[in-house]
């Protein structure tokens, strides 16, 4: 077993994920508690990269499971689906998060420390100021680009006005200029092209299970969303393995437009007229179009949530 | 449905969760947020009445249920089986507790503040410092009281660093010295006399699930066993009631001695050699006696919880 207290976000990490694990062992460093580490579930994706890049940073180790027993931290999320192999006999100390709280449990008492923010590096900030920590430049970058990514530079409706103040603070730390910074970190994530479709559907794809229905919400960023849908047929091929691979009822891939704002949801699944019902939309060639959707924990799985739920009673 | 905002803690509430629903509900005040209001899910007990009358406060109002989307906020809970009636369809704003979380989850993002201390409100007395309120006399009687009930005095094995802190800053300002006023109070809640053996027995009860067994934990503070032992066999009978309406596996009462910091257990149920294993015992005419075991969180729960659990591996 590792010796270390492990740190580590979801699988597929995405910028908050692994920024706020970097983050959450620089802020127990600088509180006196040296012996936890950041680690990752997966591979980086480009955004990610450009962002360790700019710092000259290395990507934390990768694990695959844990052992039972292990002390961990869970920071940018809770639910055991969504977390390393064997989570559920490893002994959680602490979460730092911002989604919902669902299939998750423990046996003992834990530190928990979650705000209906639009970003874990969010309330990271407001630890290191509650502790009276200084926060230096490296640690500024990666909370600011945290915070960039999961609210595409302050226009997803997750964006909450803790976000904006940390945002600001940070910027002037991290030496960045926002909104330049912040559209060249977003616009490296959306290059997808050598990625493989089954790669894509992966990239930042939650599990769901609600009622027994089992659902995957995956999304992708880009600036063009006819440019995805040209892989349409590879796309749904890849997600097709994934139903069958984890006997899903349904596979949402969200393409979210990050310039205007928009997503396209490509649906696949028996239960696809939940998704349907949940946006009062009709899937066309398996695809409908969401105005205004950016936002998978606040817009697109809220209205799937509720949907399942209105079904178990009818 | 209630306009205000509903704040409350376990059912059976005990002095942590009257105490720690009312100081939120100042806390809230003194915050700027005026809407909410602290409510209760049962009777008083008679360690509580004392601290309410010892400051001429009215109990909390009793509510039996809630209606879908009424807004709550939790103290001193989380799991829904210990909660108000309708919970699953109420719309959790916020969670302030120091216990396991298991059996509770949320459709959407919210505030939890989770820390492993003795007591709920050893974590709103950091509130209130990390928001830089002041706490006045009448709070920091209810904080205190809460403190002390949950410690048992300081000498419960749950007790934190932050609880011993805590409770010494509020003592101060509460202007009682700690350990008269403590033991007034923890003594007026032995009174056991005019409970029926069906008040005692769900007086403080907690009912818990792991693998599909369901089993309750029920505790009496006493200052002599003996005294309660001379009751068993209308006990006995209460517990069997509770095993049948409920479809128990096990009921577990704990009878502590405050004084001498010891434990005897009353066991019934078809599980009951889950409890032998889990404390290495012998239940003898349904009794054992657990030697330094006063907490119900710290080291009832957790052995017989691990003990289910590997039973279910065997």
């Amino acid at each position: 077993m590792e010796e270390k207290v492990l740190i580590f976000g979801h699988k597929n990490p995405d910028t908050d994920t692994i920024c706020s694990s970097l983050v959450k062992e620089i802020l127990d460093k600088k509180n006196g508690e040296s012996d936890t580490k950041a680690v990752r579930l997966g591979n980086l994706n480009k955004e990610t990269q450009y962002v360790l890049k700019y710092l000259g940073m290395e990507a934390p180790e990768l694990i695959k499971k844990v052992e039972e027993g292990q002390k961990v931290i869970l920071v940018d999320h809770n639910e055991f689906g969504q977390s390393v192999e064997g989570i559920e006999k490893a002994k959680i100390l602490s979460v730092t998060d911002h989604h919902r709280i669902a299939n998750f449990e423990t046996a003992e008492p834990l530190y928990y420390n979650a705000k209906p923010y639009g970003c874990t590096s969010t309330i990271l900030f407001e630890e290191f100021k509650q502790k009276g920590l200084e926060i230096e430049k490296k640690e500024a970058v990666l909370m600011a680009s945290a915070i960039i990514s999961d609210t595409l530079l302050l226009k997803s409706p997750t964006t909450t006005k803790q976000d904006r103040k940390a945002l600001e603070e940070l910027a002037k730390i991290a030496k960045i200029e926002v909104n330049q910074y912040g559209m060249e970190m977003l616009k490296a994530g959306t290059n997808l092209e050598d990625f493989t479709a089954k790669e894509l559907v992966n990239l930042d794809a939650k599990s769901l299970e609600k009622d027994e229905i089992k659902f995957v919400i995956a999304q992708v960023n880009t600036v063009s969303i006819q440019e995805v849908l040209k892989r349409q047929e590879e796309l749904e091929t890849a997600m097709n393995e994934e139903i069958v691979k984890k006997g899903l009822h349904i596979f949402v891939l969200a393409i979210t437009d990050i310039l205007d704002s928009n997503t396209e949801i490509m649906v696949l699944g028996e239960k696809s007229e939940i998704v349907e019902k949940a946006f009062s939309v009709n899937l066309e060639n398996n695809c409908a179009f969401l105005e205004g959707v950016v936002s998978r924990k606040k817009q697109l799985l809220p209205n799937i949530d509720k949907t399942i739920g209105n079904e178990e009673l009818a």
